[in-house]
């Protein structure tokens, strides 16, 4: 059999960018070409792995090597820029979400990337997740008629450092804009206007630089639709990721997934495992589906199947729901993207 | 043993009357001396049942009795009036839920009820319902810390008839006010903040006569605590009825209940029952529960575990969420109890 | 509406005794007509349900009454004598299970009973439980085509005292004969071979007055289907009573049924209810079921649904099941029934 | 960081040498130096992998190259030569089940590889699944007392092909042997004595190659325990695998794994996922966790987790239980081993 391996570099070796690399590195479809970062003990690590061509500077990786595409993984503050430059150098690009906090920079970005005509796929990865690709099958074989109600519940184990708080635009950005992207997924239509509500509850110090750790948001979407939405930043029991569709022939749940299916029944009653503790156990097959399609989209020619345009979208939800609580109001969309 | 029986009547013989005669009948401390209802064939059951004086006429019935209480499960426009007359011939009450549409006809009633110094218990059956009793006692145990977000969900099988949905004051009046309740009962605080939306889905003629099918309501109390309830009048798989509280220290789910616990596993997958189809299979043994407090309190002269003081704090909160929906924003209870 | 009641007496007011006669008051058919019991006290307690006539002596309450069936809860030893004496009156009969522990008897009084046309219902409660029923419809209907394979677990929260053990015939007659039922119920066809192990692993009193407290049973069926059958005598948590069918099309399983449904999620694991403790809890609906089956077979002639061959044929494979343990060998029912 | 990869050759890459050579391929800590395979296809595939050196071979292999270690995954004929080979060359050997299916053969082999003073690790891949384990884990911490009884279920989607069947030894030593190995696992003790009983109920061609497709097994333990196996070749609705363990103190049980978690509530009923189709899905991360045991028992010098003392005895089991089947009785395993 003859064929052309794919040749990508991944800039950026952290949690999330030593998962993609792995899985890169299984795929005989692929060619992992060179690796960036900062760090030395990253760089390193990827040389055990074979990977013998390593950058610190992500610029200077463009530059030297002749690659297909490109997997960014590096800091949030960086993706917008990052992204521009693989763009301009017709690279295809796998970009972790959100391309930037403001809504001008991530247009601008997802212009030049439509003017260069390269291929974006943004990183959200719970729709390459088991649980929630069956709700969708489901819905698209019409198995619960029209849906009338869409339920997420997302749950973290712990909050983050309150300095990545600071910087990450808060929950509605970095945390529940997996939930507003999950919604706009199952709906299939756009979003109308967003009602959020909520508190710190768990932390103080998260109050204190203006965010909150526990929220429910409603949204209302054009085609009549509701989503409610509720997160935590700090489930006692582990990661809780959850979806309910209620249509009008039935319903479906998206379970959690647990560490196992094991019970134990004694005189003090009947005992099971906890969750998955967070989105590196429970979503270790998603990213690895991610990255499968990202490969496969670029092999076949098809679209991305999540786009910069979904990106967008969830950044205009986050940041109505922002107004919205902070103004105790409902929000429309319109009022953010003028 | 020597020990005098409560003599009892019962108004109205209902779906929900006859539950709780039959309920009565089975308790040995009890004599149901009498029942009212204006059909002869609710009389004739009666009568085969062993009571041998029944009334066309509550008034007449409580006139030519000599009993210590009485039930009430009369039509809901009767209600006020029927317990107004029993508290003024100083019996104890049990009234089916509302008292009344109007606060200030509740208030009137609730005012003579404490003059005539009588006990009043409103039917509230949920929070006799062994799921939700046992949440309940999980969170006074604190088995779950602190509550930050309270969710119910409650779905009916099918709409009732429009004809009722007209004079029951809508879906918050005669349907979330179980989980306005149940809220309250739960999170052991008032209410200060009502966020409520919906609308129409699964029958315009619902929309027509004013009212929705579907709806999320948000409620926040004095406490901090939130609590999101979704409701739809129609589920194709039955009734749904789950409960659940997320605190500092772990989650309490009281899941659904269901007709059996088979499960069927073929070359389609793995199947299990429906649901308990309706509120008479779900809370069969809620409504014996709550006879027997009631039965209980009277005997022991303990406060009653449900009061009409219950039945007007979630009619504010019902009339707050009609206030909210028809207005677009987030109402305090203030307003509506100006 | 014209009807008349049958006339129903009950003998012994034991735990079943109790349980039957509050099914049969609740009953609008039938009229309890007297009840007998040695103990004064259950005699009064049946006086305050509103039985006016009660005896001590079972046989002057049948001289002294006109009744059209009995149903028999008194001891064991009894039960030969009791049927036998009312089937000569020509009543109805329900009777508690076992008829007899020797075979012989149990002929000679099915043999009268068939004699005198009356009819004989035993009291296999099991039958009549929703699980189990499910179990027995969905095979009915095909669901998992022909049965390859029957499992039952059945454990008790605890063993019953010595004495009793002594004279119940043990762990296979008093215990496992239920399972024998439930077997045949489901499998459609007899027993040909038995083959059983055990010991006496929870309490070697037990061990020491010849019986055992854990037993696995094979039961070979004449159309080659095999059951398996575990017991125990004590289960640490609670009441342990589930059924799997495996067949060529699928697998149905009769799961154990559980206090409530509720699951409390904290930082030590998931954790929810014990299964209902005994068998009172467990079957208290299928108590009921069964007694309304009595009542209408006997209105509507229909055949009775749990016979006395019935309970002849699980009383031979329990005497093989005794054989084969003593011997280590399996033991076809033919040698039993010589 | 200095060390030195294991280096490893894989022999035979049919459906399980490939998923070690792939496992193998991930860890950091191997270097896989070559392959051998008969057909060129799987040698090809492995060069994509970038396996430069492979053999048609396996003699040829071990002679030409430079390993510390053998993964055996050729046919179950070939064990026997091929582990006595690499043990003669001094390699640690990982080989798959069974060793051969003569006990002479076995004892051989066995004595070899001691006198060698190699390691042996044999595929019981199922002690590395998370269920099975965290079953001995809660044992280990006594979660549930003395055990009492253990209950394996193995049923497979469906039958291999008869020539299989004719080579493979039959149900009990191709595939009940698992279920040997891991009750010999959790129990921690010998088998005394074997009673086995089944049938063809699936497929006569299997009964009339003298194989059965549907078996029960008993084992009785030196410390008294009993263990009861149900084994099917066919369950239509996919790959079952649980485990019961029964002791004084609780229950534990190891429930089946569903390809995901998805409830679906519809008019119907309740619909959920089939279970994981066969052992590729279920046991995944089972034969990565067994290969990662294999390679830290070789870094570390600790004792292999399953060694060849546990394919013996487990093949003692199996022919133990094809006695019992064939003569009707209990079979002691000292009869197997005289």
């Amino acid at each position: 059999m003859e064929f052309k391996k794919i040749k990508i570099a991944v800039a950026g070796l952290g949690r999330i960018g030593k998962i993609h690399l792995d899985n890169l590195l299984q795929n005989d479809n692929v060619e992992v070409v060179a690796v960036s970062d900062p760090l030395e003990i990253s760089r390193t690590k990827a040389m055990e792995k074979g990977i013998h061509i390593t950058f610190v500077s992500y610029y200077e990786m463009l530059e030297a090597t002749n690659i297909d595409a490109i997997v960014i993984c590096s800091p949030t503050d960086t993706h917008a820029d990052y992204v521009e430059y693989a763009a301009k150098k017709g690279l295809h690009i796998f970009c972790e979400k959100p391309l930037d906090l403001t809504l001008q920079r991530v247009k601008e970005v997802l212009h030049i990337v439509k003017m260069q005509d390269v291929k974006l796929m943004l990183g959200f990865n719970r729709r390459f997740d088991k649980e929630f690709k069956k709700v969708k099958e489901l819905i698209q074989k019409n198995a619960i008629g029209d849906i009338h109600l869409v339920k997420t519940t997302s749950r973290d184990p712990g909050a983050p450092p309150i300095d990545y708080i600071k910087r990450s635009g808060g929950l509605f950005l970095d945390m529940a804009i997996h939930d507003f992207d999950m919604a706009r997924f199952i709906v299939g239509s756009e979003v109308r206007e967003v009602y959020a509500t909520g508190a710190a509850m768990t932390n103080p110090e998260i109050g204190k630089v203006g965010d909150i750790d526990t929220a429910i948001t409603i949204l209302t979407f054009y085609n009549g639709v509701k989503a409610v939405i509720d997160n935590s930043r700090e489930a006692s029991y582990g990661y809780d990721q959850r979806l309910e569709v209620f249509g009008s022939k039935g319903m479906i749940q998206a379970n959690n997934n647990f560490q196992d299916a094991h019970q134990l029944f004694d005189a003090n009653g009947t005992h099971s495992s906890l969750p998955l503790h967070f989105f590196l156990e429970r979503y270790e097959k998603a990213y690895k589906n991610e990255m499968l399609n990202f490969i496969e989209c670029m092999a076949s020619g098809m679209e991305m199947p999540v786009t910069g345009v979904d990106g967008l979208k969830s950044l205009q939800i986050g940041l109505a729901a922002k107004k919205s609580i902070s103004e105790g109001r409902p929000v429309a969309i319109g009022e953010i993207d003028e």
